[in-house]
């Protein structure tokens, strides 16, 4: 039995490396390159796996998972620029497949471990990434 | 491979276990616990897996999903209350995750063995839930 | 120039006059008027009509009208019982039409009167309504 | 009769007016006046009234609405920031509203006047604009 | 008050005028007239406008109105080939401007003149058209 | 992890075996097997699995990933009519698992085999299937 819980943040960033040209990274991320940002509407669900508590009928009270994917996640995101003011993205580029990574650890450390974690992100309604940690 | 039938119904209910004090329902519960009943347009995905048939070139035919979705699911469910009308919730509350459970288990006698089956029931646009029988 | 603000909110209800009898209520509104309810997720769009203000660039903050929507609607109909907790709906059949002339009103009274105010609600994925004040 | 053709663009921007202090953009803007920007999925739907074309059906060829489009609003606002890179909003602060204007005026200067234009602009999943040159 | 119900139907058709050339035909309407046909899920939304009848609280019923779409509309052009099937689009090409005037014209017939009616038509997530009679 | 891009085709098409009698397919297949074939908005997501690469952050770069799909599934399918303009389905019935299967077929040419390849097919917004080759 899985849940899953969806909020969203409106984030900018930019695809650069650092330790490549202009042109590279240009040539590379394409527009996603361009130096002063972009940004976009994400679209996170969080899936937590594990039985039903008899006694209540839940995985887990999707009122507390709202309240550490708000506080852990969006608190931290939303209406923020990724490259600029996260530390967590030092040095990593913030593609979907790796703020998505980042957001898994994040959980992974707020949630029992009896429970599993799946996040799926979306960038655009085109584009869009799943991570269950493996 | 699998098909999906995607349905609706239309319920009202409240979270609420009769051996816990009105006090106890409305802080584990919040305004889900509310006496009068509230409701929602549950989105049911029903997944079967299987095999292609060479004949048909269908895993299974929609059409007879839907009418099996309709005649023992959406009917008994659709513009009900599920705590005075279903005795499928006698003494389970009505979660989302017990919801899913209990529409596995009636699709599973519905179905012949050689289908996996696979339940999504969203309640709301931000909370969902995922039963395979596991 | 028109802004839009979306909300939602979960209620049950039932399609009833209270001078008619059983069958006549359920020969008129069908399963819609069952006696032990049903319910819906309500998608609430509000808009509002004006002259954008040459300072903030905003016809109205829509965070202040969030505020609105929440406090004076949001709060009163979410997880409520609109037959029986709602003095709104006393003697008056709470069909999506009536909903959304009581919702105008509410925000009628609630915001400026050099603002047009437009309220679209819907009840299913297949039927909503539209009213304007005329 | 009217027509809508239905594009996206990603953007970065913040709320903001240099002659104000941080204070004050913060008190009025929010979040939203975050100095290092974010971003939104912007959906831009244009609507084209006029006549049927009794010879190709069209009130205005899609195809054709779609590149101008294309050509002029996508390419100059997509992958951008808003308050840096676009001369369009020196001054102007690109509240939606204040975008729908700009894309308003861009598109009036590009279409046969016979034709009435409509732009509804979405920058979040709750809130959009509608502007129709009134 | 305007109260809406959405029906949907699955439908062939090209764009295509019998008296041009093929090559004219492709030139006009490109890839919409290739010879053996393409389709579309259409979206289409009706809107009637009306006062609310105090004694039910509804502008229409939206059982009877869906009745209406789908015995008068949905049955002649669902799973039809519009060019080839239905006689409506005789000499008309079926554009979606067409289609949905002839849909206009059909539901006219049928509803009562205290009515207004609004037809929305969506042929495409990126292409739609609104006819309201004029 | 595993990214997704998403894309549509708009195709015509008819369910029915030249085997069988013209009563049989319409016993089996209902209104899918009518002669002059009807249509749909096809909606395709293709999800490919894979590490992320330390370098660019991407698992497949998704302009890349788009441009395979366009040149190799939609370029086949868009505008078509599955059943006589597209030799891929010489003798197999067009159905949407069918359907996903061809494509699956396709993609699985076109991609390195360190990447995992799933197809998710809408036909409808109630139908859909998923494949992964297994």
């Amino acid at each position: 039995m899985k849940v899953c819980r969806r909020e969203t943040f409106n984030s900018a960033h930019r695809l650069f490396r650092e330790d490549w040209s202009d042109e590279k990274n240009l040539e590379v991320f394409g527009k996603c390159s361009y130096p002063n940002f972009h940004g976009h509407n994400y679209i996170l669900e969080v899936w937590v796996e594990g039985e039903i508590d008899p006694e209540t009928g839940f995985v887990i009270d999707l009122k507390e998972l709202k309240h550490i994917i708000l506080g852990s996640v969006i608190e931290r995101f939303d209406h923020r620029n990724l490259n600029l003011d996260c530390p967590e993205f030092k040095g990593i580029n913030p593609t979907t497949e790796n703020i998505a990574r980042v957001i898994w650890n994040i959980l992974r450390e707020q949630l029992d471990h009896k429970f599993g974690i799946e996040v799926q992100l979306s960038e655009t309604e085109k584009n869009k990434v799943f991570f269950n940690g493996n």
